[in-house]
């Protein structure tokens, strides 16, 4: 990576950041698309427009999203869904120089819960 | 159209039904999207999935989202933007038994203003 | 109200504007906040921010949002909700010259559906 | 902080998720209230609005959000503002056992970019 003009407003190691900025991807995904009007037929454009979007970002080397079809329920008289937190399944990977974060939300049953969280983290944890 | 369960909470006239929800579609899709990263190579994909997510709702009838690529400037060490309510240009046309109403979002330069405005309405006045 | 300089931009007679412009504030309320961790304690707060942007935007003459705290649900380990459709009842008063729209959005369940519609519209059907 | 139940879905220290839920936070505090209309009268009620649910998620510890009167610039003919990423000023501390972090967007003008970044982060790099 060639030097990021950012890096000097950043405290802690890359490792720090590399987790810093999945968390960052994670929360901006769920808050900009949560309440989108969404179908089975029109899930897949709405997981390229988030991808897309979230590709755009800092430090993202890969991402993938995903809108649950079996907990997707279409009610109403007009048939659709409204996008919920609990629907997505995100998996995005960051890196930070040596450093590599794996984030995910998901929902989880046992917690009753959409989690974000850690699944994977490496790298040097000195500067 | 087969008869709609929700008429009968409705004041009003068909054309005055084609009036109201040409404007629930353009203040939901601005405010659903605004705010996501966007480049000219991102664009079309977002369009794509407004356009579809608009479609599922009451009564739309046709949906055109189109991004100002002249007005998008990315900026910053990333190099993308965030997509803001001036750089929409959306018509949509609803269709509520013999009404039709156009709708309409565009940045206006003389109003400084991103204007939602009723392009066409037509049909009977009386119920 | 002095005269409006958006007001060459509009097809249509003063009471579709106004059954236009109370949909765009339901559309944009809804779109804007669904989304929002919310419990009891914190839905006041919200309500009122709610209510003052909407305040804000053309026409409006009297807004009042409510989250139904009945419906409210913490869930999860942190023990929040998250804002959706469903929870919001909102009444918006828009007017245009002499004509009034109020516009609702309040979940019904006969329907399974949040459905916003025309309370009440008043006003000539001639420009 | 008594166990937390998600602690077992997490790779990496403390300090790791940290850094992580710091970045949700700002993340998702963006994202989920760009594009809400706002002028210097309604600005203090929204900062109370976007605080409130930030403490409700998960090792907040403190929160402060501020929308740069400076940079607002109502603008069009009913005069007011669209929330935009640049006008956000946020710190946010975040407390993982030991370790603690804090966040902060600012729209930093040698980048033309509002910045999100580590401010301090401290704590065990050990699990």
């Amino acid at each position: 990576m060639a030097k990021d003009p950012t890096q000097t407003y950043f405290a802690g190691t890359e490792r720090d950041r590399a987790a810093f900025e999945a968390g960052i991807k994670l929360g901006a995904i769920v808050h900009q698309f949560v309440g989108t009007p969404v179908t089975e037929g029109t899930a897949a454009a709405l997981e390229r427009a988030m991808e897309a979007s979230t590709r755009l970002q800092p430090l993202v080397e890969d991402i993938r999203v995903r809108i649950d079809r079996e907990r997707l329920r279409a009610h109403g008289p007009y048939g659709y869904a409204s996008l919920t937190e609990d629907l997505f399944d995100i998996e995005v990977v960051v890196r930070a120089g040596p450093s590599r974060a794996v984030g995910v939300l998901r929902f989880v049953p046992e917690l009753d819960y959409p989690l974000m969280y850690l699944k994977e983290i490496g790298g040097p944890t000195e500067p």
